[in-house]
């Protein structure tokens, strides 16, 4: 084909061009679909509109358009346990067989046993000695082939669904929407991160550097010349509370335009964000759907009654997932499952 | 204007978008201008073609081209002493009015007696001090202003020039190169990361949340309601030698496939870097050229003779700067300024 360019046909093909690019039915399609409409999906798309119109007062330049997520009870669902530790139970019982001692130790020996309140009655301390156990002795890389054959395979004992379907679809949009309008969406968990890596891409479109969360002692070791990074069975760092917003700060350095939690875990997050001058958006997820979800402020590893005390006092949003989202798991929309 | 689409003006607009988005002379000139030919420079181009050629055996996805980059004499020059202890002694001696006990306090005392020497003579604690003193007792906000305003004005005692001038050309154009390639750009550095952010974005195109670096202490306070991140003069975590690969892990959570260093500090990242599966790129940056920089393999903070080896021994690239680079600073090309 001969290369042929007129005038008459740039011309041509700059309006073309143009008309080509007008937004077509999909891109104006709502991005937002699992939300009802009312006040809290409103000052979602108020806010976002806000920061990303050119020549609005609220303007915030893409760089710095930086969100940070809560991921247990706000990304996915956190009942009837954090799902880290359904994978820690599942991990140390099949330890169990190579470690005959656990069966007179504890908290393992509750643990083997079913018992896992007794298990846990100690509080921070047996729950170390149970994220040790199950989340050390092996390399970087083994843990994280570890986790991801738990991902795939183990089920939620309520809805029988991996526990990754369990991710709130309202949210899921959230953080698409928040992408495709220049942010960057960052997860800030006191899970531990290597454990959120291991779905956090596929299933929240969001890599492993943007993702923030508790930390073990690790341990850089040459085997047989070869480097490896063994992980020790020591916190290094917890994620929670007053270390949200510091490791915010050593970690991304920059302090997020809007944060999203659901407990009292969350607040000093939400206080830092929404501290900083020019727009900003807090909110909390609120548990109050018994029946598609859970319904609670206070459980057995958290509280939000601090946080909607907060809320109430800044005007941060509150999300009350029973009327404000139509579809909890996408596998609860009709036709689907 | 009307808005006319006929099948005619729709194929030729496809040819023209063809036409007009055909490399342009600049898309396909040489990206590494200061990079002299010969094997190093080589030695990169391949690497990049290698990873990004679809369909190459060594072909890797966007999402895992990873590249980390050590800062102090990889990024920018690091003689006759960092440059961030020149702004710490700054900051010192502009401190010391309010502070009268440091005139008979070492290792304070010394710094403003104008002799470093003896100051730094006892090693990284009176190194600490001169940190922690200089570094913290701010918000983070504060400490954020006055490193932009020192790196705005302080002056290399050498050059003359500001200390973001210092940075090596080739280096920045290397940045832009894997960038343009899909790549994405760290530093992981000994360096103290909220020093190396005030400047990381405007001088390498790297973010904040893209550098990793030595952290302080910090504590989350809340100042009549409002809270603050306050800067305690206690290290946190020292981001150097065994402790690059860790961090990297704990913050990018992906192995990168390219590291970049000067010093023995950086051998434990670059050795973890090229120990993965596939295609690899390790290069340590050696200072040879007494002439345009300095010339050295070993000097008061660092040392190059472990580096070497492991780079002979590994098929690692070494730059000589003397050879390698036909350009260091963007200042000593002929007609700039």
């Amino acid at each position: 084909m001969k290369k042929i360019v007129t005038p008459h046909l740039l011309a041509a093909a700059t309006v073309l061009s143009a008309l080509l690019w007008t937004p077509t039915a999909a891109q104006q399609a709502d991005p937002l679909p699992s939300w009802n409409a009312g006040q809290t999906k409103q000052s979602i798309v108020e806010f976002v509109a806000a920061v990303t119109t050119p020549g609005s007062a609220q303007f915030v330049p893409p760089a710095e358009r930086i969100a940070t997520f809560d991921n247990d009870g706000t990304l996915w669902a956190e009942q009837p346990m954090y799902f880290q530790l359904a994978f820690a139970l599942d991990r140390l019982k099949a330890l169990a067989p190579s470690h005959p001692e656990w069966k007179d130790t504890e908290p393992f020996k509750s643990v083997l046993a079913g018992d896992l309140n007794r298990a846990l009655a100690g509080g921070m301390g047996p729950l170390m000695q149970i994220v040790g156990a199950t989340h050390a002795h092996t390399t970087s890389d083994e843990f994280d082939t570890i986790v991801r054959e738990w991902l795939a395979t183990a089920k939620h004992p309520k809805t029988g669904r991996l526990y990754t379907e369990m991710a709130y679809q309202p949210m899921v949009e959230l953080l698409a929407y928040l992408r495709a309008n220049g942010f960057k969406t960052f997860i800030a968990s006191g899970g531990g991160v290597d454990f959120m890596r291991g779905f956090a891409e596929r299933v929240y479109g969001i890599p492993p550097e943007q993702v923030i969360g508790s930390t073990g002692e690790v341990k850089f070791e040459l085997r047989d010349g070869k480097p490896v990074l063994l992980r020790l069975p020591a916190l290094n760092y917890l994620d929670d509370k007053e270390g949200k917003p510091i490791a915010i700060y050593r970690q991304i350095g920059r302090r997020p335009i809007a944060a999203f939690g659901n407990s009292d875990g969350d607040l000093q997050m939400l206080q830092w964000t929404c501290a900083g001058p020019g727009a900003r958006y807090c909110l909390f997820v609120r548990h109050t759907d018994a029946e598609r979800e859970w319904a609670y402020d206070k459980w057995a590893m958290g509280n939000l009654e601090a946080g909607l005390k907060a809320a109430a006092g800044n005007g941060w949003t509150v999300v009350d997932m029973k009327t404000d989202w139509n579809t909890v798991y996408v596998f609860q929309k009709p036709g689907r499952n």
